[in-house]
């Protein structure tokens, strides 16, 4: 009982946030202010709070938080036409769109539209069938989050038998996919799965990404897993049962405190990391034009 | 033992191809000649033999085939050079790159410089993207072919569970993501996989994509099971052991003449796919100038 693991995803976010913090002074003595835009659009109450904590996270840190808020009005092509400014202002190094847009909006061209090098948050098809590949820049910050928790604390995935609860664009698709790259054996199931409590009671690792308040139950949990749980319902309330779950678990993330402080940390960490390649890219350009 | 459904390649490749025939013939008598572009790179004799065979299909059905042969020194840069001319080139719907190149070629960089609109052999990254997000338009083909004969026989996949043996990027990773968009559960397996055997037992589905001969074994299938065999090694053997799978499943494609011919025609149906969408956007460009 007393050898659990508990993951605790505050200590993970502050080892990422200081590491970030000598690279952002970096990039500052060499003239470059990291800049992650957000677009918000509509009035959404909990969208604003979400943008307005990855904005505040943002300028703790020292990157610019440029803030975009839309009027819940617009058309697609006005957001698309904001999302082409940013592509190209050369200041802008990251685009987050808040999810989800206002209904009459084509939320997934909006997604499309976002340059690559500054998808940042991981929501393009491009990002993510690079990510599938094995060489994407930026996979979406939740996945992202849930291996850096997993290298943190070192539990390795080589092997393993992982099951993903959920199947979104921006975390089951994703961390199955990442998972599967670490050479885990790989099961993404969803609300047509059949026999889920069966599937899960053969996971080594265990992703919960359903979007359901203790969803996941400590008896359908093999003895001596990894439960990783990135489910954040209203009241603090993860996918997980935690009391359950957390008897069976060799080692289980908390919630709150769990991945949701490393989501926005990964946020952070690649605009600080797009930041950093478009440096690069300027001053290769630059010695090109040197030699020349 | 007599019930068994051999899933017959052939007479679902005939199906596709009859449908593709009428299709062509529209197109032509509207001056579009469908055309795909093949690159073989180098003088591998079983590369040369699987464009060659892609070529004469193309040709049997009146789709045009532009060969291009290089030599097998050439460097990244000039097969990259012939992409981007094909990729303009209004002439040409579809471009497939054989696989392999040789070695001091970057094989990743020249697939992901096919555009978009003519990968119809399903390789970039950004086409994969897309189909594990539900709006591909072009499955890498063996995938694409795997739920053809699937359609074929009204085989569903709602709700059942798909092992998926292998995870390469034109195979195990697209029918993983395209059965997971069916609803299936899907468990994707590999060299690391610690436990196949016992997986397998609980697979529905079985999607064979490992390219080792005789790698699955009938004692390891659930009877009653789905089993798709992807593989074709030398000497037209499959990956599954025939003789004890087929005991036990209840539809079986045999090797050759199963998942084979149906890959082809599906090559040719995205080619067709291409050339209509790309006579499409020609008479809405010509439908725009005339109203202005």
């Amino acid at each position: 009982m007393e050898n659990k693991l508990i993951l605790d995803g505050n200590v993970v976010a502050n080892h990422v946030k200081v590491q970030l913090k000598g690279k952002i002074a970096e990039l500052k003595l060499s003239g470059v202010q990291p800049c992650l835009a957000t677009i918000l659009v509509g009035d959404d109450p909990s969208s604003e709070t979400y943008v307005k904590m990855k904005g505040n996270a943002c300028e703790k840190l020292g990157i610019i938080s440029k803030r975009i808020h839309l009027s819940k009005d617009i058309a697609t092509e006005e957001l698309l036409k904001t999302i082409a400014e940013l592509n190209e202002d050369p200041a802008v190094h990251g685009i987050l769109l808040q999810h989800p847009v206002p209904g009459h909006i084509d939320e997934r061209q909006a997604f499309e539209a976002i340059a690559i090098e500054k998808d940042v948050d991981g929501v393009t098809s491009l990002g993510f069938g690079q990510t599938a590949f094995g060489f994407g820049e930026y996979p979406s910050c939740t996945p992202a989050a849930i291996l850096e928790i997993m290298d943190y604390y070192k539990l390795g995935a080589d092997g393993l038998h992982a099951v993903v609860v959920g199947r979104s664009p921006i975390l089951g698709k994703p961390v199955s996919a990442l998972l599967l790259n670490r050479n885990a054996t790989v099961t993404t199931c969803h609300s047509h799965t059949r026999n889920l409590p069966q599937i899960l009671q053969q996971a080594d690792i265990v992703i919960a990404a359903v979007g359901k308040p203790n969803f996941i139950k400590g008896e359908w949990i093999k003895e001596g897993a990894i439960i990783l749980d990135a489910g954040y319902n209203k009241g603090n309330i993860g996918d997980v049962e935690y009391v359950s779950c957390h008897q069976k678990a060799f080692a289980i993330t908390p919630v709150p405190g769990g991945v949701g402080p490393v989501t926005i940390s990964m946020l952070l960490k690649h605009t600080v990391q797009a930041a950093e390649k478009a440096r690069k890219k300027k001053e290769d350009a630059n010695s090109q034009f040197v030699t020349i």
